[in-house]
């Protein structure tokens, strides 16, 4: 499916205040907000703790050991993105450090999530740049192959297409589709209402078999207590 | 030999001011002392650096992206009991995240040992409710089939038997039978008491070579120095 | 290729204050100054983060689950060395903990780097005593058979000969030859002379496309933008 | 992206006949054909040497440990379709045995790939009924949760529209897209067209580099050979 | 849990003929009756393919990179039984081969599962004497540690008592406790008694959608179809 | 260490007829003789099974995604040598198919051993020619970047130096330094000599604990019997 050597530059992005609404809720809460589905693999982990940033998918799509395409990438991000770089093989390679962050970072871009490697880590993390990432590696990498930019991507299991809303902390990373993000919120919302409530609760000693009505269901499942 | 369906109400937990005991110690000391066995396996990292606990294990099997069990077990917690979760098939979800850990602190937990993940680690940091674990992933579980509490469960490949000392640190996770608790207390207090001196004497410069009298069997081995 | 039993104790060490002059540019740029050869398999992970240190190797062959020549290559260091630790097999274990980092550091070592696992790693954190390793494990290790000291090892998946210069960070680690120590010095320092110039054009927004002048090879490669 | 509960009836299958031609190409072929994308991850063995098939794709997406949507999509199956069953989340339980192979089978499906576990595979051997799949295990699964028919779904790392063509054999699993098939069956076709000769050349003993014409290139990139 | 150093000479096994009758059903049909448990892991395979075998556990626990104990658990060796060897850590070494193979065999044993590697596969093969490894390594072993005899282990996940069933074919390995086997007996035939009338109307394309009876808790579920 | 972009011609193979008589022995008894190192790590698999050869190293440095450098080391390939394909960076491409295995073969080449890649399986093996490889990908490369042919490499974690042996069959690879070579055959030959005469007495239903005198040191070590 994947158009090589191709720089898509008009796309659709999701409107910006949702996707930063989306930010508040954290990628659990979206997560299962949208059904459970969306999440990239969790190896994809974050190059420190603590960042939690949303933000429209720019795409990009690099082969094993080649990063040109990142400079390209740079060109077309917009405040509020957050570029997402899928690998057309595993690489684990590092393919973006303080340079290319310094560049990101100055055309507004949010966030870097890659499913390869990066370097730099210590600056990145004194920068402030968050990444997600495969892996840590100081192997740097050539510039010699096209990939493309803004066409749908697969990046660490999940389709990601250009405009879609990325929302990654530490628990992971979430893809929103841009027509969803709204309605995804709304549901986020939802279930966040209610949540301060029965924190107060379990935080009193309510067991969650009382405060969910489990009792009745796991009898009827066949659970049985032994003294 | 797992049996589905059951929750034991009563166990017989190991010693209170044993398990405390042990925790001073940290898994290295302990392990060591119980003859390098119980060990859960390296995998099992904690999701913040710095917690170094131990408890008796009330225990729970659960399966596949279901967390139904995790609401059973919180009923069963005691003031200083540590939760162990085994899994019936390897899974990464998230079975884990704030609410449940509220009730599981409020019930007396001191930590969570699963063979899955875990989720929301940045308010479980806040929160200082430590959990060791195999992943970390946004990915949320149904409820809808039944495993047990307080059997037997093989976790991260180490058998815990319900009311055994669990202890946990940045090292890892390591199980004391209840029976030998106090024999392995024994064991590593014995372990700790030279160590000062030794630390002092390495500190200084003496070689463990010489501290241990190495050389001789080394050379009996068939050791040999060349300039 | 291995001798079994035998300890080098001369060893012809690359020049202490080339080694310090590579440990500033970090792993990251001595790896692309090297021409991107020689870096250790990215799975060796620092136990603390932001430490960055360069030394002369001693090397050191081990068997799985065994530590007895830890403390044979003890008595070989010097001020300025760091251990570098290949294992004959795959294991974890933790093979180094606080007792062995004080005796190391009294002998100078600034840093171990092991292809398995280490213990006590809090400890090994405040005694500011950094270690790059496969894992973390609380097991323990015997002292019964003979390895190597100061020969040529594979570890990580690098060639690494006794006294060559050892670079890591949190990117990694990488192994300088010490016969090419100097030239990649100069080869990092002319790489960095003119980063601080690139940084600031690009913190300002000039897009690596243009500052490199990369857009006319882009095109004749075939990269087409579509609007 | 993934839409829940749903099995949509109608889809548009690539051509039979160009799947056929692809069939014979084989999955390298096929895969260099197409610009070196569309490849599923290598992780994806066949359960037995020597299978060769193409087909058109019938597209699942399942939940860990449970199968019943392989019932659901047993229904939409014609002459010459592939299964290709996604998960939403990593899993190896045995999804699939000899019963529903059975029934497949009898549907006209030429194969099943899964990105997850089958069962009994020595009975599917014998049946002649091949897979491609992530792992065997003896695990069975419940039925209890919706997944989708038809949908477009990201299996072992590769996007699958409903209709493209798969083409599997022992080198992997390659995606066509349906409306690259034809074009790319060319291009194969155009591959291959030479291929006899060359292999007649290289077994007489010619060598690549004069046969590619590679010696100028080579010695342009700064090859250099020492004697 | 474990205690070392021990050789349990008298153990209590399973009844030979119910493990004769396990062994007609496969690990999978097994597992199944069993209620989804006692599988271990699936990375444990066969050295070659169309085996199936099953009898009564003899346990054995090694330590990394030490076979010394295989030659004491051959003498605890009777006809029927299945070795099972579990190891204290992670290793991937070839603990037995052919030697080994020709004392196990003798001694009456059906089959050897062991939790990490073995060599010689080519005579094991030849010699039909299957195993179900983690790995295959040439690396030999030391013989230099106590491990035990017939005490309970963690094998691949699961527990194995000795005495226990144990059911092996290309789906796996899995473990009936000798006080279920009976009952999973009769519980295996009851499954596959009617599997046979299920495969003839799978085979005349019957659906299983109607066969099971699930179109209804299907459309409960929320299923709908579209066109 | 790897220098790249030289192709030296002239290396010191080891002696055919010494390669020829390590073959017979296979990977194991070699590896034992050489007191078990040189062996490739054992993820490398033989894409059949029943190969076993040996040869001399002719060693290549290959980048990920890249193959040019097959084709270059095509050319220094005598009667009798083993090519051993090192990378410089993980990759899992298929390197190597039908078309160079027919041009190795028609220069003498025994082998391939790659630790990467490898696709056209099926025909390769209609071939005879033998590859021990970590992975199987219809995935092609590129020609563009420089390696080295004939430099020491390390390749699945072992040094391999050109003209080093190459013992490779169901067992693993393993590397012979060509100055060992003869008195590695001897004491192969010697460990073999009595093989058969211990394989007698275990069939015979001997115990390796009398045959091996075992029971005097298993009880200094501590083991107890118990009934």
């Amino acid at each position: 499916m994947y158009e090589l050597g191709v720089v898509y530059r008009t796309i659709q992005r999701a409107d910006r205040a949702t996707a930063e609404r989306l930010r508040a809720f954290g990628s659990a809460t979206v997560h299962e907000a949208m059904g459970r589905v969306g999440l990239l693999k969790p190896y994809m982990r974050p190059i420190y703790a603590g960042a939690q940033v949303a933000g429209t998918a720019v795409t990009v799509l690099l082969h094993p050991g080649d990063n040109w395409m990142l400079h390209v990438v740079a060109e077309q991000i917009r405040a509020g993105d957050i570029v997402v770089a899928a690998l057309s093989a595993d690489c684990s390679d590092g393919y973006f450090g303080d340079l290319l962050a310094t560049s990101f970072k100055a055309r507004g871009a949010h966030a870097l999530v890659i499913d390869a490697g990066v370097r730099d880590v210590k600056t990145l993390t004194e920068m402030g740049f968050p990444v997600w990432s495969k892996a840590i590696s100081a192997k740097g990498t050539i510039k010699a192959t096209l990939g493309s930019v803004n066409i749908p991507v697969v990046c660490a299991g999940a389709l990601v297409m250009p405009g879609d809303v990325i929302v990654a902390d530490d628990d992971g990373v979430v893809c929103v589709p841009a027509a969803r993000a709204a309605e995804v919120a709304e549901a986020a919302a939802t279930r966040e209402a209610n949540e301060g409530a029965k924190r107060a609760k379990l935080a009193a000693g309510v067991l969650g078999l009382d405060m969910y009505s489990m009792r009745e269901p796991l009898a009827k499942a066949g659970l049985r207590y032994v003294d």
